[in-house]
């Protein structure tokens, strides 16, 4: 049996309690570990905290790669893969059960908190939440820019936009690369400032005005652990706040934003007459078009 | 200090084992018990896994009357809210927090799994969801359809819709209501079957074709128990599926379906092939216009 269990957002505890049974049963546990980190456990902390001797640490070659090893052991034994958030968070493992149910592989998934769930406790409703993009980082040469349009639809229809802010774990240099050596570059997470540099760089480019310097924004640091913080502003401000230590995320807000949402996040705003002016500004440059009777032609339709 | 504990979907041992600690630590332990219900849990069984004599059921009445005798309490002893799912998912409690904030009383969030991200699950990535909806029981006389605009502005930009259905516990008879009499009705929890015709009742009455009967769905069933089931088929197919027990879930597709969600959702088809064409269908009707380069006029804006 194979278990994926998601395992949360920060604490080794923040596993379920059943999930702990799962990996407490497993003969082999794997860890995803490239697209986000537990932030308030080490790999040893965790292995103490399951009573494991070993967690086998899955990097993007070896799940991209298939899992054939795992999903091989799976076969007879239990094994657990461990998933950082939930297992069909903002990454999703599809794949992989796909895989598993093409091999008949037996599988149970362990669901948790995601930050795409979690994400709530800035006060803003899941309920008014767009479609979710992801800021990579940029670099001289590339910037892309695809999430642009999605805001824009996001915005148009007056719905908040969740960000997800890049991280590279196990990132190898070009140069290292290009000599074949096994070298990797310490981890680097995307802080609150860079996303909202890159917003507006790209805003400069585009032009089309799917958000502003003074577009309204909470800024989501480290989720679900005892550090959390929230902080509310505009684009430019947000582009020179310190976020501090990662992981971080960033919601654009939407016209939709109700009254008990603006209160809930001028809590953590500097300037709440600022705020909420620019909130109005851009609830009314995204105020819906007047209703229009409809003809008589297109009543008879 | 009060703890908001989210309980995750179906088990008992859903709840985090850091969740855990503190609902035993606390001297007093309320159950959210209006919005949704754990599904293999009676609260018999709840009480015993946590340890507890007394797990005190909190209404409608009690939680939206402003839980004063539980914020009260909390200024001086440890108190658990527990709430199925996420304290954040489909039933925000920030105003509870608000009032804690007001109240000075100390808080701590403790996140689970919620519909609003294990319904990835079925194999459709969280990230191509727009806004989610309610629906609720129709009567003779009441019919809300304001999430079909909502339908309709997700489909335009080719996303996925969330559906939670309606599910009434502790309500009175309109006759119990007039007279004062507190018996309440049955629970009652909206099937697929229901869901599925209501939502061509109203696509009848406005016909601004949102969706049609052959529109592709996901129903997803139990989410996250051992019964736990999916079906995908269309809004006509599924208005005669029989959904079995509580509680379901629906997805109505968005055109911006990625073949590897088709391939997942096809596992759960009766019939694939018509599934795929009804998609194809649909993603061909709200097929973005192509592209037009800007005019010189627009160029030198």
């Amino acid at each position: 049996m194979l278990y994926l269990i998601g395992l949360g957002l920060a604490y080794p505890s923040d596993i379920t309690v059943r999930g702990l049974q799962k990996v407490q049963q497993s003969k082999k546990v794997y860890l995803e570990h490239y697209t986000s980190i537990l932030m308030n456990a080490s790999l040893e902390e965790l292995c103490e905290f399951y009573g494991k001797e070993e967690v086998i640490l899955a990097d993007r070659e070896m799940v991209e790669g298939g899992c054939e090893e795992m999903i091989e052991a799976s076969l007879t034994e239990d094994v657990s893969f461990l998933v950082v958030g939930d297992v069909f968070g903002a990454t999703t493992h599809t794949d992989l059960i796909l895989r598993c149910k093409q091999r008949n592989v037996p599988f149970e998934v362990i669901h948790n908190a995601s930050v795409m769930n979690a994400a709530g406790a800035c006060g803003l409703q899941l309920y008014n939440f767009g479609q979710t993009i992801s800021m990579v980082f940029f670099t001289d040469s590339w910037k892309p820019d695809s999430w642009y349009d999605k805001i824009m639809e996001n915005r148009k229809i007056g719905l908040h936009t969740l960000v997800l802010l890049d991280i590279k774990v196990k990132e190898q240099s070009i140069e290292n690369m290009a000599r074949g050596r096994l070298i990797y570059e310490p981890p680097r997470y995307m802080s609150i400032q860079q996303c909202c540099e890159q917003l507006l760089e790209i805003e400069d480019i585009r032009g089309e005005k799917a958000y502003t310097k003074d577009t309204p924004c909470v800024a989501i640091s480290r989720l679900g652990s005892d550090k959390q913080a929230f902080k509310s502003g505009t684009i430019e401000q947000l582009a020179s706040y310190d976020s501090g230590e990662p992981l971080h995320t960033l919601v654009i807000l939407g016209r939709q934003t109700h009254d008990l949402e603006l209160d809930y996040i001028l809590e953590f705003a500097d300037d709440r007459e600022n705020l909420t002016e620019m909130l109005r500004k851009d609830q009314e440059y995204f105020k819906p078009l007047p209703w229009v009777p409809p003809t008589d032609d297109e009543m008879s339709d």
